[in-house]
């Protein structure tokens, strides 16, 4: 074995961080525990039948060809459907170099670290925001700046403050990353207002947009709103899709679209990491398309978790205790929601007695870049079963009560009135 | 669209390279053209059949499973497949704890480069070696050193002087990156005194080995040698291993193996990267191995390519001009050979003359770290069809013939008595 292993390893590993995320999940393995930390689709919505049968059409038709390597930029019948999906789904036209396909989203974000950030560098994040975003441009060695969210999404005045102070000294963000549909965590959604207004301050602040958009089609109530993609037009967004939450990510696909230029370096970026995404899963996702069943599988999903999410918000309302400073948000779609706790209340010491009850949630800190959240938490209500999701927000409902009171009792209420 | 785009990447994204073969390949698409060039395996040796009644199996077992998020460690079947598979070929004990299962070898030579590498970071390469091995180190901005290759490899002369030196600059390189089977692209393979010599050298000069075997299942003629990774046990070295060329490359699936502490790191890294490997994919290699079918496949592989090798070692023999300075390599298995040619010839000027002839092969300086390689080339044998290679070895023979003739016409036969 060779000496002082830690002296060897890179600057950025060095710094690296397992997911507090993974580690949580280990403790939420028993059987009995109610789990609303992860953020898995619910697999009785994957059309496992339907990809059976696509796999033999394919390896019959082109065996050859999707058992092969590929080009790195994606498989050119995939591209195809997604420049359809996009005309019909967002209204926009691309064309096949504005688009490169990733094994997933989390390869995006990767790439996009890779491409643009250099050690210290400045990138603008909501607070919170989605984990595996924050470890991407971490393990590049970015400078993280939090934005704060309200109920409309990361706040303009303060990414403008954010903005004004960076470019006094000299200097602009890499990018801006946001999540504009039913952010992760929050479940949070900006409106066309708040989009066009983000797109404006790029502009000025010459700034690059990275949009996240992998829950966008799971919109349960209110009207769609035009990705910052389709509103901008020039070149100034990077848009993230993945397949993951939409059909299944258990072949890990997604796909950006953005600039050519920008695609291009992607791509040169991509080459050396991997070659090129599977071809196989590439081939059954684009034959999928082809014949018209994802909007169906998107259909299924929809009613599933449009329902799951109204039995939570609604066991929420009816067994949550009435304290000052609890609240959650009201999603309109995605997968989960967001819980603030009163401010005495610490997610962390609630996980542990959570899962004591055997319920589990993900602390609030995971998301947000300073690491000094401490009381919110995220529920995922995609996966659970609705029973369990009544049985378990029931759980939590009483671990928050028992933390309320032994606060109360330890004369807390006197020092927070 | 942001200004100066340039400056908005990261130092390593600025000289990041398109690969010079992927753009030469593009001039042998032409279906006249016979290409030596790619490294592809032969699709008719791809078990398509039996794929698509283990994905039947699979998805009915286990449908929910194989489409969900997977570990990012691996799926631990696939996990005990690979240590039946390593105990048996290779005589060596590892545990869950030593394996990362990884999208394909490329990812593995991705995250070695970003758990090892600073930009200026030395790191120990043959000269020549794999393309990829080159990108994947050069886009985290490593000072690559080359130490040339003789009939059995790496030259441990050469390399032990490149350590003294870089010992006596009080450094240490991140680390030595060899492909001691059939390596790509000379073809060559290290005996087991020289692998022996190697982890000598990394012992006294403190450094990791990275052990790249793609092709070390190819053997067709000669006594396979133990891995250094066999030879070592003490976790000195690192062990790449894919199954692109043994199986087919369509799913992107390979391992490494390791010192739990490096894979630890890696698969940190890889988190960040893309989460996991697809659980799909790996579910359908793990069958296949359960089945016993890898073996099989493995077997009927080498029967093709070592019949091809033959043959274009035979024509070679056959059709080359008898000419001073012009040599070949004979492998012992893999994909590849490699020529030399007189020094007064370019490979690069002759490939596109060879192009005008409808042949192709790859100049030997895209796998030189220095790029200075001028005389030397790469030829595939696993993808073109028998007669084709008949035929592009007719045809490779009569450029070079041309080629000479015009030198000596030139006069440069008196320059170079």
């Amino acid at each position: 074995m060779v000496s002082d292993l830690q002296g060897l390893f890179s600057t950025n590993a060095r710094g690296m961080k397992k997911s507090i995320i993974r580690e949580l999940l280990k403790l939420t393995r028993r059987p009995e525990v109610i789990s609303f930390a992860g953020g898995l689709p619910d697999p009785n919505a994957f059309p496992i039948k339907e990809v059976g049968e696509i796999v033999l059409d394919v390896l019959a038709r082109e065996g050859k060809i999707v058992l092969q390597y590929s080009p790195t930029e994606g498989d050119p019948k995939l591209k195809d459907e997604l420049i359809a999906y996009h005309e019909q789904e967002n209204g926009i036209k691309l064309n096949p170099d504005n688009i490169l396909v990733t094994v997933a989203s989390q390869q995006a974000l990767d790439l996009v670290g890779k491409c643009f950030i250099d050690i210290g560098d400045p990138v603008i994040v909501g607070q919170p925001t989605y984990v595996g975003g924050l470890s991407a441009f971490h393990n590049y060695g970015a400078r993280m700046i939090g934005v704060p969210l309200d109920e409309g999404g990361m706040r303009m005045d303060l990414l403008e403050l954010e903005l004004k102070k960076l470019k006094q000294a000299g200097k602009r963000p890499k990018f801006i990353y946001v999540i504009p549909d039913f952010q992760n965590p929050a479940g949070l959604t900006m409106n066309e207002e708040r989009r066009r207004e983000l797109l404006k301050l790029a502009r000025e602040y010459d700034s690059l947009i990275v949009e996240d958009s992998p829950y966008r089609e799971l919109r349960y109530e209110g009207e769609s709103v035009k990705t910052i993609y389709a509103l901008d037009g020039t070149g100034q967004v990077l848009g993230l899709h993945t397949f993951s939450k939409i059909l299944f990510p258990g072949m890990r696909l997604g796909w950006v679209i953005g600039d050519e230029a920008v695609i291009q370096k992607l791509v040169t970026a991509k080459q050396a990491t991997d070659l090129c995404t599977p071809a196989f899963t590439q081939a059954i996702v684009a034959e999928f398309m082809s014949r018209n069943l994802l909007s169906k599988v998107i259909d299924n999903v929809k009613s599933i978790y449009s329902e799951k999410m109204a039995i939570m918000l609604g066991a929420l309302d009816d067994y949550m205790p009435d304290l000052a400073g609890l609240s959650w948000t009201r999603p309109e779609g995605g997968l989960f929601l967001w819980v603030t706790l009163p401010t005495h209340m610490n997610s962390e010491e609630l996980f542990y007695e959570a899962i004591e009850s055997n319920v589990a949630f993900v602390i609030g800190s995971a998301f947000d870049c300073t690491g000094e959240e401490t009381n919110t938490m995220r529920l995922n209500f995609s996966f659970p079963s609705k029973d369990d999701i009544v049985e378990g927000i029931k759980r939590l409902a009483k671990v928050i009560e028992k933390s309320d009171l032994s606060h109360r009792k330890s004369g807390g209420i006197i020092a927070t009135p």
